[in-house]
């Protein structure tokens, strides 16, 4: 049996939205879902419970960085990323697939995988399909990326042909890697760029694999939303049903909700959390730069309707002073609330498929949010 | 009726040290106790349902740094430093005297005050004993303490003399802006360096004023650990009984038990709080560093017989990860784990006393902790 399943139980008459639970050996994880990052070991800021308290029970953590430090055997000797970061929640790993290949002039990419520089001491080191699949058996995670190249955008036809047959032959030897467990399921990645006989070639050929879930990469890397949103839209029907479907990179609001009704299951991104700490708060009603002088004197809360620890409790002048004195507390605050605003709308768009509303839902969260659409 | 009442439960009958209970407008204080110092209204990186949950139930902060910024006026108008920081236990807030006359050649001192330059725009500022009981008044902290100067070690008798001379001139000014009221007591502070008869003048003029607690300042400023604690010997006696006593800026272990013994009742220091961010944990056996290399490797808690969230939840090699990679989450846990120390010890100090086990508690723990005493 698969270590990672997903029960589907309502499908969506209006959109390809679906509502399911995703059943790991961490516990089981309600769809769609957005998982916060946990780079290194750690969601910035906050503490295991305060990401359950707040609704997450998923989180994605990166093989580039956890390899490079503390290494993935110092983990495994700790008895795994679960319990080296205390989080007995699901944990998806990336493949570091992305970061190296981010390292541009640093990295160089042959068959057999890449050769890299370390970015912390400029040390020479090496991903392949099979160094990265080991990587996150030793670290333990519920779903296991393979490694891919996150072809850039923009990249002509060729090189991005060239790119996804290349990701393809390198999940078979991900898929080698690591044999179906009950522990750790793996994931492939459809890439083929903004090509649609790319994508819908690299969709066939993947889920021959038969695996037990699909990402979509290579989106989200710059191009305009119009474009990821037509790629979702030819490329996820590609993909098995019964299967889940995550879409890699993807964080802002309004990218959630045209994810979902697209019949995307899961997300993850930094953008919440990297915001927080530098005093921009995500809210129901468009961004508020906390930072910004115009709150100096502003005793409410960073959103009023909001019902995070953050906004029951401290207001915007109060967080305000606290990121201008670069003090951690002030991460902390904001980092909670951004988390909770997403895992907040991710259950109201459960919550709008569950009653059947979920473009009326999207209608309305666009117009409080200001999105001109 | 004065803000600020000492109740003592019980004398030792070995020691000067008494066990009582500081009745304050935010709650009452077990005591002896150790203050957390949270400068900017926020004790780094921990929340005030943290330090709650770790035994703090009073902290201080710094009259200084809240005057530049966010400015005491913006605090007023959030209804005070407690309601601006969420903090519903009692506060303490120093006078800013000692960080002005730490800046150096940056500032000028007159009889009328302290020009200064602030240390975040090289703006010129101006504190007096009337603008800093003003400040602290805004502020509405539990207890202000009188602006003074902490005479640096070490000083001539002459410049000590003159010094303590003008802080009790300085004092009075002090008492005449904050008039006696129930909701904050002003605190007044002998000076005198290490000459036990300017102590002893200091002390004479100053407990004639009849305040509601006296503070012993410019100790622990690098002078030798027994002359501190003979300064406190031919000191703390000279102070009234019924008045709690306050030792500024003293915070190791060694000091707090010792300090106790010659009759001091309230302590604050940054020690904990600092070395803690810089990857050093205080505990029963010593100080562990557990950013050096030799914990890499090692799965168990900073201290194993430790109570606190941190010993646990989490290993040394966890925490020594997110030290080294300067994640907030190292050193939130490291915070906590260090004040938990304090409060904790605190704690067994008031039993010990309770217990008329005083001296054999001091000389178990300094066995334990490895002082060659």
């Amino acid at each position: 049996m698969a270590a990672v399943k997903l029960e589907i139980l309502k499908k969506d008459t209006r959109t390809k939205a679906r509502l399911g639970r995703l059943h790991t050996p961490h516990g089981m994880i309600e769809t769609p879902v957005f998982m916060p990052v946990g780079t290194q070991a750690t969601v910035k800021s906050v503490s295991p419970e305060e990401l359950k308290a707040l609704g997450a029970n998923m989180i994605l953590s990166n093989t580039y960085h956890l390899f490079l430090r503390p290494g993935h055997e110092l983990i495994k000797r700790a008895g795994g990323l679960h319990k080296f970061m205390n989080w007995d929640g699901a944990i998806l790993t990336d493949s570091g697939g992305f970061q190296v290949f981010s390292l541009g002039d640093l990295r160089k990419i042959t068959e057999e995988g890449v050769e890299f520089r370390s970015h912390l001491d400029g040390s020479k080191q090496f991903l392949s399909p099979e160094k990265a699949t080991e990587i996150q058996i030793a670290l333990g995670s519920d779903i296991v990326m393979a490694f891919d190249e996150c072809t850039p955008y923009p990249a002509n036809r060729e090189y991005t042909k060239k790119s996804a047959e290349r990701t393809f032959r390198w999940l078979k030897r991900c898929k080698n890697t690591l044999p179906t467990t009950e522990k750790q399921a793996l994931f492939g990645i459809v890439q083929g760029g903004m090509y649609e006989d790319l994508r819908k070639q690299s969709a066939q050929e993947i889920t021959e694999l038969d695996l037990p879930g699909y990402a979509l990469g290579g989106l989200s890397v710059g191009e305009p939303k119009e474009m990821m949103y037509e790629v979702l839209d030819y490329t996820v029907p590609l993909l098995p049903e019964a299967k889940p479907r995550y879409l890699m990179g993807v964080g802002s609001p309004d990218d959630l909700i045209e994810g979902v009704m697209r019949g995307i299951d899961m997300f993850d991104c930094v953008l919440p959390t990297r915001i927080a700490r530098n005093g921009t708060a995500m809210t129901r009603f468009g961004k508020v730069v906390v930072r910004n002088a115009t709150y100096a004197d502003d005793f409410t809360p960073i959103d009023p309707t909001c019902s995070c620890y953050t906004c029951q409790n401290y207001s915007r002048a109060y967080i305000r002073h606290l990121i201008k004195a670069d003090e951690i507390f002030g991460h902390r605050l904001m980092t909670i609330h951004n988390l909770h605003f997403l895992t907040h709308l991710m259950k109201e768009v459960r919550q709008a498929i569950a009653e059947d509303q979920l473009p009326e839902y999207r209608k309305q969260f666009f117009a409080d949010y200001g999105y001109k659409k």
